[in-house]
């Protein structure tokens, strides 16, 4: 299957919205993106459901569950929409997110009847917090960065830093779940145990080496049953779209505690997300070819299929800015500390699917994977800090004479993504943002 | 705080039920048990509720919360066990537990006014079958048992079999909720990559390795805060209750997979879980002291108090048995493969939790913990086959003439649990079974 079978009316570049923000060119959120989250106005006492972004706003969706604008399994959808979590509407499948998407599409575009009835649906995005956008049963982290995992690895085997395995198995573990957080939580400095490689014994107290991880999270729709397997021609059926997530690391911790069942207390204090799904539908334009160097193991059939190589990656730019303290009070600028793209992936989406499901275990509607830290194949295209600080022995110079090894309390870590593509029109993921609090 | 501070009426020795069955010497459930699970009676489509085991029988809780018997806040707790699952009485916290078991004893005594008002809310165990007893949000494994961690460590590194944290981390990781499953569950033989040692390159097909791990599951009740962590003192005020946990491992799959970031595919195909869930208060009695032996490192202030020590630990026996597709032909009875005892573990279950949220983490009513493997100190203590058959180098031989190394398929893995101790009545767990199914 081509990149072209999978565009739709909904993608055409000419189409523009009666939501007037939605037009500006190099927006987020022009009308081919429409990304879901769940959203309520600021410090409101309403209750959280679904919405639509388009432009500057957000279409209400329980507002126009209402609106008389929709009918069939568009409005079966969009009332599924109108809960506090959109796990229902996850779970209705590909056909149904299809069928809401058109919907919306001609309901928002330029000289809909629907205009009328849908204008006062509207709520500013400057307006409103969001909450997470689903009930997120299980988390898994995967490692799909071969950048990533070649610049860590070197800094514990400089000779050998890829394990045999990597270049097989498409490396994942599980994560935690309750401590996954919209955009804008903010979280204390974790204390933990660490021990200095010099030190005799561990110690205890806050983190020292707090890092961020720029990842792309990944939600599942629909399910599959225990004991069968999702086939890789079938796995990005069972994606209900992207985010950007950031998996805030303790490597001090991570360090001392990882061997041999892996990292747990340097990662579940808490992991950062984007309220917007950007649907795999409206990704269509961006998916690009995914190759496999020649001369390394090509994959096992369970992970190989015609369409993944034609169309398996995904080209999100992605971007991290660091914004301090020190900035703030100055009211300058966030700085941008790195930027690589969800294509340079070692492994896509849907091979992550077949892989986790190979063996039996279930995804649910709502389920969350973290992509791993996604660092490009240039040192400047780094996803962490301990990468770009070369695990803290070179200190990043900031413009206003600040420097970084790992993060400070009071550092603001900001991630956007935005996908530009040929003649298509770009869309955005909006950003993540959470701020380092001092340890309690 | 000594043992006997934690006993209360419910817990008196010469305590009986008029439901006779439960006055049974060396039964499980007497009314000093009194555990949780969900159930309806079988093959019918009833709702799933919560009941509480008594002798052979379970009383229904739906039923009795319309009985008229309960009040106040024992009332408030039977309409929360009531539901589908327990979570919402879960997180009500320890002095409702508390008042529920109060009102329960006092109207299963022998003697109760209530009697007439019961009865009919009484279903037997034989006519039942059960659901997960609550929503797992998050599940946890530990590796709490110090001679598991150094029969497994031996097989990879003979002369240094603990890695350096061990002693100082209750190491644990992230597993996966979705798959874990109630007892009865029978499950397809993952398949999955695996990489002989002496083979240049992985390959793919069915485990061969196939493995059960005896462990206790530990249920937590009221959570806390992100970014709050629970005191180790406050520690066992969080934790609702205990059941048995048998966590299927696939050894092959794991020895390919698990490095760097821990075990995946080779857990997240099936746990098993026993439905009844004992409480921490009806445990009371089987307190065990805590010790560290003074060569050891003594535990880090967060994991030590004084209430720790003097009954921290659980003195709950453990056992398992195989029942093979040829036993089963020839109607013989399962055979007893090993016994353990959770108390040998070197770390506790209040040690677990404030482990697990020293760092902030968040823990939720309903969560899991599993204990690790439960090998106690002599060899046919093991809690798992890799440790009888020594990785499978040692083939185990049964009374009808049958070998094992790992699991064949038809292979039917019951585990059971009871707690016997001075002038107590003795409880029980029941148990938890499953069957191996061909790979598909």
């Amino acid at each position: 299957m081509s990149n072209n079978s999978l565009l739709n009316q909904t993608h055409d570049p000419k189409l523009t919205s009666w939501v007037e923000s939605a037009n500006v060119s190099g927006g987020d959120f022009p009308i081919q993106n429409l990304p879901f989250a769940v959203f309520r106005r600021s410090d409101s006492a309403e209750n959280f459901r679904g919405g639509v972004a388009i432009g500057d706003q957000i279409l209400d969706l329980a507002a126009a569950k209402d609106s008389g604008v929709f009918s069939g399994v568009a409005q079966q959808a969009i009332e599924a929409c109108a809960k506090e979590q959109l796990n229902d509407f996850m779970a209705m499948g590909k056909d149904v997110w299809s069928a809401l998407r058109a919907a919306l599409s001609q309901a928002l575009a330029t000289g809909s009847a629907a205009q009328n009835s849908l204008a006062g649906c509207l709520v500013a995005q400057a307006d409103a917090e969001y909450a997470l956008p689903c009930r997120i049963g299980d988390y898994t982290d995967f490692y799909t960065s071969i950048h990533h995992a070649t610049s860590v690895g070197k800094k514990f085997r400089p000779d050998n830093p890829l394990l045999p395995n990597y270049k097989w198995v498409p490396i994942g573990y599980h994560g935690r779940s309750s401590s996954i957080e919209i955009s804008g939580s903010d979280f204390k400095r974790p204390k933990g145990q660490t021990k200095a490689p010099t030190a005799t014994e561990p110690s205890f107290g806050p983190c020292k080496r707090l890092d961020y991880e720029l990842e792309v999270g990944i939600f599942l729709g629909k399910g599959n049953e225990l004991g069968q397997p999702i086939s890789i021609e079938n796995a990005e059926d069972h994606v209900f779209g992207l985010c950007i997530f950031n998996d805030w690391s303790a490597r001090d911790i991570q360090g001392w505690e990882y061997q041999p069942l892996g990292p747990f207390l340097s990662k579940n204090f808490a992991s950062t997300i984007s309220p917007w799904i950007v649907t795999t539908e409206a990704l269509a334009p961006f998916k690009a070819q995914w190759t496999r160097d020649m001369n390394d193991p090509q994959p096992m059939p369970y992970l190989e299929s015609e369409q993944n190589r034609a169309s398996g990656s995904f080209d999100i730019q992605l971007q991290v800015s660091l914004e301090t303290e020190k900035m703030r009070t100055a009211n300058e600028s966030a700085v941008k500390l790195s930027q690589s793209n969800f294509k340079d992936s070692y492994w896509t989406v849907a091979q992550m699917v077949a892989h986790h499901t190979v063996n039996g275990c279930n995804l649910q509607a709502g389920d969350m994977f973290g992509s791993g830290t996604q660092s490009g194949p240039e040192p400047e295209e780094a996803g962490s800090l301990l990468e770009l600080s070369n695990a803290g022995s070179e200190p990043i110079s900031l413009p206003n004479g600040e420097t970084r090894t790992f993060l400070e309390d009071g550092d603001n870590v900001i991630m956007k993504a935005y996908c530009q593509k040929g003649g298509a029109v770009g869309i955005g993921f909006g950003f993540v943002e959470a701020k380092v609090l001092p340890a309690e």
